[in-house]
């Protein structure tokens, strides 16, 4: 059994190689070759513990992840996470890899294959939250639309702008980095528009004119009390794309639109077909709109990819 | 995170410390400063998955493991497990653990305490079953019984006995090892007898005055089609004793004399007031029982005195 730290993760991994093993694991789910039974979710005072297993064909997985609220007085992570993965033939552990790397990178890249399939070429991003999440959003983005030329950022943090620049510039030193004043800024100076807070209320403006003819992918919303998009966004788009049918009861950005009627659940759809058809977006007036929350079957296919690359 | 094998966890501990842990574990469990969640099973054809979590005050630890029975064709074994230690007080993923040691040792030290609190001194010990479980009963039996001086052995494989009697030896190189011609025999030379099989029906005589004045440790039925214990055994015995009261529904040891009336609720209990007390078992001409299923909390405290020795 092998320990993989991030920095294995990093070095190992070329992006194209984690956006195609992300397309296997979306085709592998939709077509039940795996099984990813309900997380279980353990609390204990404030703090919660998730065990996330799932089964493929080769390989199965188990993510455990610890969120410890008090973390953030020590100055130290909230979130912890380690992902176990055995040999689907015998049931033998082969590797213990760092679960914030595989999640960076697994939930970078399946945002990466919405911009693939559903974003015409564009020449502007914009980027609200330049966490850990929002940086490997921009990074898998900008690696399926190598006609990007500038990309927005708001953060409340100054630090964590700082941060998100050092680390953007090492994959693309040549794309244009701009802070945005506000959100309406980065909006009106943005083709496709990347969402990754914590926020619990909509982080852009219930503004149709503002919102319309854009691309929205949103990965902030991991809970149903939590919510990025405003009702406005239901309005301009016939379809909502989601990395698995998990999201809608996973997500306020879903939950609620489904609740008041503005979205209908025939509407939703997966990248399933798209990655089949292979379908070239092309309607550039379109406003698009893709929803993502996770799921183990992303964590086994990049941990698989991982661990083949290693050994 | 720190990755620990098999041989470091051998070669860090010495096996009273083990006993030491276990007697820590029984009390914190006993006194609810442990929390132990129901263990998830997950069945996908013939094979299992199970996920063990137990938090405890300092660290909690989840062992996962798996059961390919068709391993057994393969010639590689059938169970593999790992257990994963965290920080209690920040979640972060301390180690992760070879679970066949552990799980060996800590159910091994478990026994041992059985030995300790309930047979009085003894010079010949019995062991039906030579495998790992076996062997480390037999190891930790002696650790607390200085005064043994043979060990009587039976085994269908001729080759366990050459493996238990090496592993014995690195051990205990100057207690004679015997092989019995039959459990009869094992019985009739031995004062504790230990068995540890994967037998679905009772391997030792239903005859109560074979079995009248000796000690049983019984390790091997974990499930409740399992038994190796003859209906005979609970005429002689007034209390039995068990590692934890999940027990009560994990073994057929203890769910068909339950079901018959041969056994009732109230005459079982734990070591933990004996070990409170500290209990010296000195009547020799009662027939005592000890069963052992195991449980994650012992998993725990076995993980955490590794992790400290090396760390």
């Amino acid at each position: 059994m092998i320990s993989i730290t991030s920095e294995d993760i990093y070095q190992s991994i070329v992006l194209e190689d984690m956006l195609n093993a992300m397309e296997a694991a979306i085709l592998a789910h939709d077509e039940e070759r795996t099984n990813t039974p309900q997380r279980t979710h353990i609390n204990s005072k404030k703090n919660t513990f998730l065990m996330m297993p799932c089964f493929g064909e080769k390989y199965f997985c188990t993510k455990l992840v610890s969120v410890f609220p008090d973390n953030a007085d020590k100055d130290i992570p909230i979130i912890y996470g380690t992902v176990i993965l055995n040999d689907g033939h015998t049931g033998e552990p082969l590797a213990v890899l760092d679960a914030k790397a595989i999640t960076a990178l697994r939930t970078g890249a399946v945002g990466g294959l919405s911009v693939k399939y559903l974003v015409p070429k564009i020449e502007n991003l914009g980027v609200i939250g330049t966490g850990i999440q929002g940086l490997h959003q921009a990074l898998f983005t900008c690696t399926v639309r190598k006609s990007i030329k500038n990309v927005w950022l708001v953060n409340r943090s100054s630090e964590r702008l700082v941060w998100f620049e050092k680390e953007f510039r090492k994959y693309f030193p040549n794309i244009n980095l701009h802070k945005a004043k506000n959100n309406i800024e980065l909006i009106k100076n943005s083709q496709l528009i990347i969402t990754a807070t914590t926020s619990s209320t909509p982080i852009l403006p219930n503004d149709a004119d503002l919102l319309k003819g854009k691309h929205f992918l949103a990965v902030g919303s991991y809970k149903p009390d939590m919510r990025e998009l405003p009702d406005a966004l239901f309005s301009l788009v016939d379809e909502v794309y989601v990395d698995t049918f998990h999201a809608i009861e996973e997500s306020g950005d879903l939950a609620f639109p489904l609740e008041k009627g503005l979205l209908k659940r025939e509407q939703i759809h997966t990248l399933a077909d798209h990655i089949r058809q292979q379908t070239i977006p092309t309607n550039t007036a379109k406003t698009t709109l893709f929803k993502s929350v996770g799921l183990a079957v992303f964590d086994l296919f990049a941990a698989a990819l991982v661990y083949e690359k290693m050994c």
